[in-house]
């Protein structure tokens, strides 16, 4: 079984739009949000709770992946769907924005990027080929291209250099891939917060007819109204026949902004670490559940939410178990958080087909 | 609904029973494993989860609870069953253990014991009255007389006025209780390692008529081979018409010969206390997960173990969350770990209503 992407329903005021995505292990409804399981774990969640809060399609990261457990053990277990139990869709990224954002050392050449391991120290180089070597291995259906990811605040020139590099290494994470029929690969649109760099990036990408297409390098330090105005411009630009995934980004406003402009996917580590922070997501808003005023609120979190935490719990059980610091407390608040992403992006799917976006998520666009 | 308990099977070789014991949460199968919600949680697992484990009644510690969130809290939510979201039974700890292990400054009077609190430093007293009266309003199926529980290596004097007092503070927790008709109140045999002290506190409970027994003092210090004796000595002495709790006792040697002495109920906080440091109990064995041998162990952790972990992950799995110190990794294996010491006597159950007790048990009972 492999990949086609259909659009359903397009929203009369916006670019929103309503698609369902066959992917090899099941159906992806969008728009939708995407939880992260950076190392094969959505953090304190079993596969089964998972299931329960509407996430379809999950993520894991490469780079993390690749130091521990290593891609080579997780190819023996035949690849992350059995390793981890999750028997949903998978999507891998490239490990490219954590190379970037995260080590220590590295050095960027035409060939790739060395960087000191921060698990044992050692000098590891990854390469468009090693990237997609190792996602080939891992197994995910959603696979991504190995791309050059400059900060936020990187000007013109470093910019438009990284996006033209970005695309001969898509050229090579082609030419790599081994298992086209079971993952698609994904092409990320670089080019900064210039509109001319991520039009010509999306025209390099287009070239080479990709299953999929990502809006990479947003929410990278750069001015926060810059983010809305990239979406905006790049988003329609891209092929309307495929998905389009907005990496990193899992905000209210920002995901109700990227669905208006054409958005289908979105992924974000905040529902979990918000939850191991004793955080709850209610309806746009935070809330810290160990602050007293929770401490004799005999409701549940939100009466509306459908998750097992809101069906069974009160914010007064949360409280004690938060301030307890009893690991209940983060799989709870987890468990919710990642249900209301899950649910806002569901909701705004439903509205979509009946043509009320606009009438209802109106205020989270504005 | 009230209480009342059967015996419905005895073993032709030992005094091992199985009965039913009908509480107002529901059906205890005996013999059975409790597993310990010290805070209102077992920890790391939803009620949901604990359910599959097969566990019927569960702990909650009552010096725990009343420093945290405080009994009043929970009585105002309903009690500790919708406070914890758990249907079934629940037995409470009448709090002397804790304070008489855990806490600083204690001071042991007639009237009772005060201690320093742990959390704020305040002292606290903490006598047969107060014992009850927070226990009637965590509202636990089963309660705890409050006991005075001296040291394992203590000597006869002062095992002997222990036992008195705890004699003496039986009383008053009868006079105390405010709700017998809905709350079990059991009352505790202490006398340390001295068998005609157990034998006289056995007499002076069993003039109460309680609807339960439980033997305390043991596993507390004491050398290992004597815990042994003084079960065997003690639990036959108890009416047999009533359910007999072996408390703090978890191990499979100790909870089968103690099954072979006719005690009918166990609670220790050792699975998850296990699982929480990477631990798996399989078949009376420890695996430490984190070890290297199970870096590519991609079998589960017991094939017959019909518990969630079991039945989806590989040890290998378990070895890379424990190594990545994921929540995920202690969850499941304390959800392995609870389903494990439960089954164990699930297992004793239906050896001994076939009659193969001692047949297929023996081997713990040597
Ligand atoms: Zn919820
Ligand atoms: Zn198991």
């Amino acid at each position: 079984m492999g990949f086609s992407f259909q659009t359903h329903k397009k929203c009369s005021q916006t670019q929103a739009r309503v698609g369902v995505w066959h992917t090899p292990h099941g159906l992806v409804e969008t728009p939708r949000f995407m939880p992260v399981g950076t190392l094969a774990t959505v953090k304190g969640l079993t596969p089964d709770q998972l299931q329960t809060t509407g996430a379809q399609m999950i993520l894991a990261n490469t780079y993390h992946l690749h130091l521990q457990p290593g891609e080579t053990l997780i190819e023996k277990a035949g690849g992350l769907h059995p390793f981890m139990g999750w028997k949903g869709p998978i999507l891998t990224d490239s490990g490219g924005f954590q190379v970037f954002s995260l080590s220590e050392l590295r050095q960027i050449r035409e060939i790739g990027v060395t960087f000191r391991s921060p698990r044992d120290g050692r000098i590891i180089e990854l390469t468009p080929e090693r990237s997609i070597q190792i996602q080939n291995a891992l197994g995910a259906d959603v696979i991504m291209a190995f791309d050059e990811c400059p900060p936020g605040q990187a000007d013109y020139a470093t910019v438009k250099a990284a996006t033209e590099r970005t695309y001969r290494w898509l050229e090579r994470c082609i030419n790599a891939h081994q298992r086209p029929q079971d993952q698609a690969l994904f092409g990320i649109v670089q080019g900064g917060i210039y509109p001319e760099l991520r039009q010509s990036a999306v025209n390099g990408l287009i070239e080479f007819d990709l299953p999929g297409y990502a809006i990479g390098g947003v929410s990278v330090g750069e001015d926060p109204a810059l983010v809305r105005e990239i979406v905006q411009f790049t988003a329609p630009l891209l092929p309307p026949n495929k998905p389009r995934y907005l990496m990193g980004v899992g905000t209210y406003r920002e995901m109700a902004m990227a669905i208006a402009s054409g958005v289908d996917l979105f992924d974000c580590v905040i529902p979990t670490r918000f939850g191991r922070h004793g955080t709850a997501l209610i309806r746009g808003e935070r809330k810290n559940l160990k602050n007293a005023q929770f401490k004799e609120d005999f409701t549940p979190l939100d009466p509306e939410c459908p998750c097992y935490t809101c069906q069974t719990f009160t914010r007064a059980y949360l409280n004690h178990l938060v301030r307890s610091q009893e690991m209940l407390g983060y799989i709870l608040l987890s468990l919710h958080n990642v249900t209301e992403l899950v649910r806002f992006t569901q909701r705004i799917r439903e509205a979509i087909i009946g043509d009320r976006f606009v009438e209802e998520f109106g205020h989270w666009l504005s």
